[in-house]
C-alpha cells in the first residue's frame, strides 16, 4: 500500500472539466448525486476505449457474440439472479449527525485497508465497529444505529390498466442480458460451446456512498462477457481470460507496475474461483476488472425461474448439459479513469516551461490530429486539409493564438499529431507534422497524410 | 396513403429473431413490456448506424461537439423543460374490457389517418369520439371513461438519509443533456456561435401503447443535435439541417420515394418552425426524424430555473444574447427498422430458387466479409484469412454446409463479401470474392484482400 499514483485526483478532475473531458452531471443545477457527463473530448476517449475493447473481445474473437440488451428487464430476471432478495448494502446511520455509511467501508477506512470486511456477517461488522470504537467520519461521534440492509436496485414502475403499477428495476448489472439471451444467441448463430456473449451497456446502482470521481457512480457502463463452456474446460477459460484481460490493459499502455491481481478472499457459494485486476488509482489500489468462475449457477437459476431448459446439446457427443459460466467484466468508466491517470504527465521543457501532456495510446486519443494554420490567412488551405482528414479521423481545427500555445492545448487533450499549414504548404503541398510525445517535427506531403496518420494510430 | 412497403412487419420480425438481429427482451420470461434486445447481428448493424451518424454529424462537422450525458438528471431539469407538468398522454379506458388507449390514436385510427388529433384539446377529442361513436378497438363497445392525463416519465428514487427518498426521472429525451452542458461545452471548447452539441443515448417513456416492433418502445435510443445560433441565422440553419437530414438517409441507400417531409400542423407556442421526415414503414408513413426551430425557449427556461446566465458573449461584436436553438433528432431504433425494411429483398434466382437478401449499404452491414473454406480440410488456411481480416473488419467464419447454403445465410444477414478458400488458395494465395448484390465472383490475392474490402465499405 506504499505505492502512489504520480497524479492527484484533483488534477484529473480539474483537467477533465476545463478541457472538455468530463463535467459534473446537471452542473448548472448544482449537480445530481454522483453523475458525470462526458464532454466533447471525453466522449471520444470513452468511445475509443469501448471500440478497442469490442475489437479485441468481439471482432477478433471468432467464438464471441455481441448483444445489446434492454436496461429494463422482466422483474423475474432479478428474482432468478437473487438481486430482489440479496442485493443490498449493510448501512449504519450516525445518530448524532444523521449521515449514512456502509459498515464495510467504515471498517476498511478505519483500518487503513488492513482489515477487509469482505465476507463478514453483519454481526461481525457491528462487533468490529463496537470493539474498535469506529467513529463517524463526518462528525466524529460514536453513536451508531444497528446495521440495516439498503436496497441497491433502482425501482421504477410500468404504468398499466386500472392505475395498477408493475415494479420494474433499472438493471444493476448487464450480464443478465447475456444469460436470458443464451438460447436465442446459441440458436440464431448456431453457436457451439465454448462460446461467449459480450455486451457494453449501462447499469445503475443506488449507491449510498458513490465517490472518487467516475470510479463509483450510480450510473455506469460495463464492458463484459460471459463465456459458456464445459465444466472440464472452465478453469482453462478462467486462466485464459485473466491473461487476456491483463494483456488488453498492457496493450493500452497501462504500466505493469500499476496493475496487480487480487484473488477474492471469500467466494459466493456457487463460485469456483474469482479474482480482480486492481489498478493503482490516485486514491490507492482498487478494482478495475474482474474474472469470475460462476459454475452453472446462472443458467440453472434461469432454468428454474423461467421453466425453459438452458441445456446445451453437444452436436458431436449428443450430451446435454448446462454450461459453466466464466465471466470477464471491466468498468468502462473506471477504465477511462485509469487511462486518464496513466496518460497524465507534467514535463519540463527546454527553457524551463512545463507542459501538461496526456500520453494516450494513439488509438484512444480523442482527436487524432489537429490542423493548425500558421497564420489566419492560411486558413483556406488549412480548411482543405481539415476536410480531407476529417473524412477519416476525429480532427481539431485551431487557428487561435501562437503555435506554441496551440501545441500546449493539443498536448493537454493528448492529440498525437499536429499538422501545421504554412506558406510553403501553398507552394509544395507539404505540411509539418509534430509528434506529441517526442515533439519532433517532420515534413509530410498532404497526399500522404492520411496513410501517415492511419498507420500510427492502430490498435 | 396508397403506398405500401414491399416487406411486411412479420417478415422483418421473424428474420430478426431467427438470424440474430433482434430478440424480444427478457424472452425466456415471456418478454417485458415492449423491450427488444439487439442480438449479435443487430448490435453490429445498430453500432454501424450510430457510427455513420456520428461520422457525418460530429466528425465531419467542424463546429459540432459530442457529449454523453447521464440518463439520471437533476429533477429541476424536468421542471425547466416542462416535462414534470406537461409530459403526459390523453388516455381513455374502455369501461367494458378495461383496455386503455390514447385518445389521439383512437381518432387517427378511426379516421384511417384522415383526421389528425395533433393540437386538439381533450374536450375536442372527447367530442370527436362521442360524435363519431368511436368504438373500443379491443372489445368493440362504446363505453369510455373521460380522458385522463397519463404521465410518461419513468420515476425512480435516489435513497437518502433517514429513509427519505428523492424522486428522480429516467430522461424522456436526450436533448436536455446538451442544454445543461451548453456553458461547459462552450467554455471548454472555446466554441463560437453558431455551434452544435450532439449526443447519442437512451431515453425512456412510459408509453401506454408501444408497438410496431422497435418503432415505439419504452426504452429507445436517440441521435440528435442542438444547434445554437443567432436568431437571424436560425432559419438558414433549419433549412440546412432539413437538407442534411435527408441527404444522410439517401446516402444510406434509402430510396427517395420512401421519404417525405411533413410540416407540423400546430407548433408549440415558442416554436418557429417544425417538420418531420416520414418514412414508409410497413405499417405506413410515420415519423423517422424531426427538425425543430425552438427559438430561445430552452436556454431561457434553464436560465430561469438554474439562475445561471445562458447568454453568449460574441467576441467580435461584444453583443450578449441567448442563442436560438435548432434541433435535429433521429431515432436510432427507428432508423434500424427503416434500414431493415429498405434492405430486405426476395429475389428469384436462375433455376427458380428464391433468396432473401439484405442489401445493406456496405458500411452498415453487420459483417463485412464471411470466410468460407470450400471443404473442412481447408480450415487452417481459412482461419489464417479470418485472422488477417478480423483485425480490420467484423467477419464471419462458416464451414458448415454447402457453399450455396452458406451464401444464402450470408445474404440473409447482408454480408457484402464472401471469401471462399479453395485448393488453389493453398497454391497461389488467392481466394474467390463473391459480391452479395451482383453475385459475381472475382479472384483476389490474399495480400490485397484488406484493401479490396476496405475501399468498398466506406461511408
Amino acid at each position: 500500500m506504499e505505492e502512489k499514483q504520480k497524479v492527484t485526483m484533483d488534477k484529473i478532475v480539474n483537467l477533465c472539466k476545463n478541457r472538455g473531458f468530463i463535467f459534473p452531471g446537471s452542473d448548472i443545477y448544482g449537480g445530481m448525486g454522483n453523475t458525470w457527463d462526458y464532454g466533447p473530448i471525453g466522449v471520444e476517449l470513452k468511445n475509443n476505449i469501448k471500440r478497442a475493447w469490442w475489437k479485441r473481445f468481439v471482432q477478433e474473437s471468432p467464438n464471441t457474440y455481441g448483444v445489446d440488451a434492454a436496461i429494463l428487464m422482466n422483474p423475474k430476471v432479478w428474482d432468478a439472479s437473487g438481486h430482489t432478495q440479496n442485493f443490498s448494502d449493510p448501512k449504519m446511520d450516525c445518530k448524532s449527525c444523521k449521515e449514512r455509511f456502509r459498515a464495510d467501508n467504515l471498517i476498511e477506512e478505519h483500518s487503513h485497508g488492513n482489515v477487509s470486511a469482505e465476507g463478514m456477517t453483519n454481526e461481525q461488522m457491528e462487533k468490529y465497529i463496537a470493539d474498535n470504537k469506529v467513529k463517524c467520519p463526518h462528525c466524529g461521534n460514536f453513536n451508531w444505529t444497528p446495521i440495516r440492509q439498503f436496497k441497491l436496485m433502482f425501482e421504477t414502475s410500468r404504468g398499466t390498466v386500472d392505475g395498477e403499477k408493475d415494479i420494474v428495476y433499472l438493471r444493476p448489472e448487464t450480464c443478465q442480458g447475456e444469460y436470458v439471451n443464451f438460447l436465442n444467441v446459441q440458436r440464431s448463430m448456431r453457436a457451439k460451446v465454448p462460446f461467449a456473449i459480450a455486451q457494453i451497456g449501462k447499469s445503475f446502482r443506488n449507491e449510498i456512498t458513490p465517490g472518487n470521481f467516475i470510479f463509483r457512480t450510480i450510473e455506469f457502463e460495463q464492458m463484459e462477457l460471459q463465456m459458456f463452456c464445459r465444466e472440464e474446460n472452465s478453469f482453462e477459460a478462467y486462466e485464459n481470460y485473466k491473461k487476456q484481460a491483463q494483456q488488453f490493459l498492457l496493450d493500452l499502455n497501462i504500466c505493469p507496475e500499476h496493475l496487480k491481481f487480487h484473488d477474492h478472499e471469500k467466494l459466493a457459494f456457487y463460485a469456483k474461483a474469482a479474482c480482480d485486476i486492481f489498478y493503482l488509482f490516485p486514491m490507492g489500489w482498487n478494482e478495475l476488472n474482474g474474472i469470475h468462475h460462476r459454475s452453472t449457477h446462472d443458467l440453472s437459476r434461469h432454468q428454474e425461474f423461467s421453466g425453459k431448459s438452458m441445456a446445451y446439446l453437444d452436436p458431436v457427443t449428443n450430451e446435454k448439459f448446462i454450461p459453466t459460466v466464466v465471466e470477464y467484466s471491466i468498468g468502462a468508466d473506471r477504465l477511462v479513469l485509469a487511462i486518464l491517470c496513466e496518460a497524465y504527465d507534467e514535463e519540463t521543457l527546454e527553457g524551463g516551461d512545463t507542459r501538461v501532456v496526456m500520453h494516450f495510446h494513439p488509438a484512444l486519443a480523442p482527436f487524432k490530429v489537429a490542423i493548425l494554420p500558421l497564420q489566419k490567412n492560411l486558413s483556406e488551405k488549412a480548411r482543405e486539409v481539415y476536410a480531407l482528414l476529417s473524412k477519416q479521423f476525429m480532427c481539431e481545427y485551431d487557428e487561435a493564438g501562437s503555435i506554441g500555445k496551440r501545441y500546449r492545448r493539443e498536448d493537454e487533450i493528448g492529440t498525437p499529431y499536429c499538422v501545421t499549414v504554412d506558406f510553403d504548404s501553398l507552394e509544395d503541398d507539404t505540411v509539418t507534422v509534430r509528434d506529441r510525445d517526442s515533439m519532433k517535427q517532420e515534413r509530410v506531403k498532404i497526399d500522404d497524410l492520411t496513410d501517415y496518420i492511419a498507420k500510427r494510430i492502430t490498435f
